[in-house]
């Protein structure tokens, strides 16, 4: 990172690529100030990776419930760590949550469709409503110019997957109907919210994290967490005013529509 | 139209855009066979108009009762058209039945985010799985080569509100971001829906109707539904293969993604 972070939240922080960016954003040579690691269950076996990290770091995380489908925990997440960050607010929100069914449209059901949608765009659009407040309060109390991740910043983890151009290379292998149905949705979302709060100086950008060995990009993925974390966070700490509503991957590269 | 439609079906099809389109498919120089006019209450005052259409052409128009929000309603819907169509199947399927709510990300609600949702992706999902066998079996039994209108399609009604390029310019006068995120769900939708159904010969197209003098487009839209319609139509009977999956205005100009 070029600078020091001020305050960070990341949900779905428990594993995978959340997991691997608190542990970079506090280990790495410039650790943020203050880090929320946001999970379901903080108290489950599927957060314990998370509650060593934060054992180790207790200054610095702070392990916080949330379930980013459910608008009452937002809220409660909201509140509580509202009144950790006081004045200062929150400097960089990133919305990692998030789950993919594979299904083409005729296996997709329902079901399937409504919990993408709830936890892949509801969840990083309730996630901006509840936590702008502590936005604002962090553009006006940083004093740098300009826009960038250190002052006010929405990070939402998006996907190749959400780009129209990528269907016909990889729609046989990764239907993933709902999921990027999903992704185009919280892209749009994305681009509408940098058009709105540019005037109050947030900073709105998109990731692709790569096709990352995970639960959820599977053993055939081109690379590992931490080489996508770290060209993420590097993205994240380059973003100005220029990339505001970018959808960029994870060495920064444009990727269209 | 170049040459003769077979069956159709259009969602809300008791105002606005899909009246008028019922209207010029059924009265124009080359009138349909057979065309299904859907909407939620056939029977109450909002679909006089389409009743009094249907009565000057009772044996092209059978208005047919849809809540295209509802997938029981759509499963009976899609029963009721079958048991008409036979073995000919369901040529043209046109998704036009929509909503849109105007506020901008501070100003929508998750109810408005989710009925959007609802009705402008899960609607046009829902009614593309349970008429798929009536499409398959329209793309079957029509004998006509390549892709078509006349042979087997689907056209969804998107907007130029979808279009990532276009927020810059439309933002401040019509946010509209829950529509927005519905519509961009909607093209993804479709596209995958053209890559995995090209091997079946059915044919998927998205047109942007124009700003349009009507209930939704207000009273300050630059054209009439009568040349939007006769547009269109234009446009879904010169679809081809190379079309599929294509974005498309209402003169047949590409819009980017």
């Amino acid at each position: 990172m070029d600078s020091q972070l001020g305050s960070v939240l990341i949900t779905g922080a428990n594993r995978g690529l959340g997991l691997e960016m608190v542990k970079q954003m506090v280990e790495g040579p410039h650790p943020v100030r203050k880090m929320f690691a946001c999970c379901r269950d903080p108290d489950g076996a599927r957060a314990e990776a998370l509650q060593m990290l934060a054992k180790k770091h207790p200054n610095i995380i702070s392990v916080v419930r949330l379930d980013a489908s459910d608008l009452c925990s937002i809220k409660q997440c909201a509140q509580q760590v509202g009144s950790l960050v006081g004045t200062g607010g929150l400097n960089l929100l990133i919305n990692n949550a998030g789950i993919l069914f594979k299904g083409n449209v005729q296996e997709t059901s329902p079901e399937d469709m409504l919990n993408t949608f709830n936890i892949n765009v509801m969840g990083p659009m309730n996630m901006l409503k509840e936590f702008l407040p502590q936005l604002l309060a962090a553009a006006k109390a940083s004093g740098i110019p300009g826009m960038s991740s250190r002052k006010a910043a929405v990070v939402n983890i998006s996907s190749f997957l959400a780009s129209m151009g990528s269907i016909g290379q990889t729609y046989d292998y990764m239907p993933a109907v709902s999921y990027r149905i999903s992704k185009a949705g919280l892209n749009m979302l994305t681009m509408c919210a940098a058009e709105e709060l540019k005037k109050d100086q947030i900073l709105f950008s998109l990731l692709h994290p790569g096709w990352v060995r995970t639960d959820m990009g599977g053993e055939e993925g081109e690379i590992d967490a931490p080489e996508s974390v770290q060209g993420m966070l590097d993205v994240m700490a380059s973003l100005t005013e220029k990339q505001n509503g970018a959808l960029l991957d994870y060495k920064g590269k444009s990727i269209p529509w």
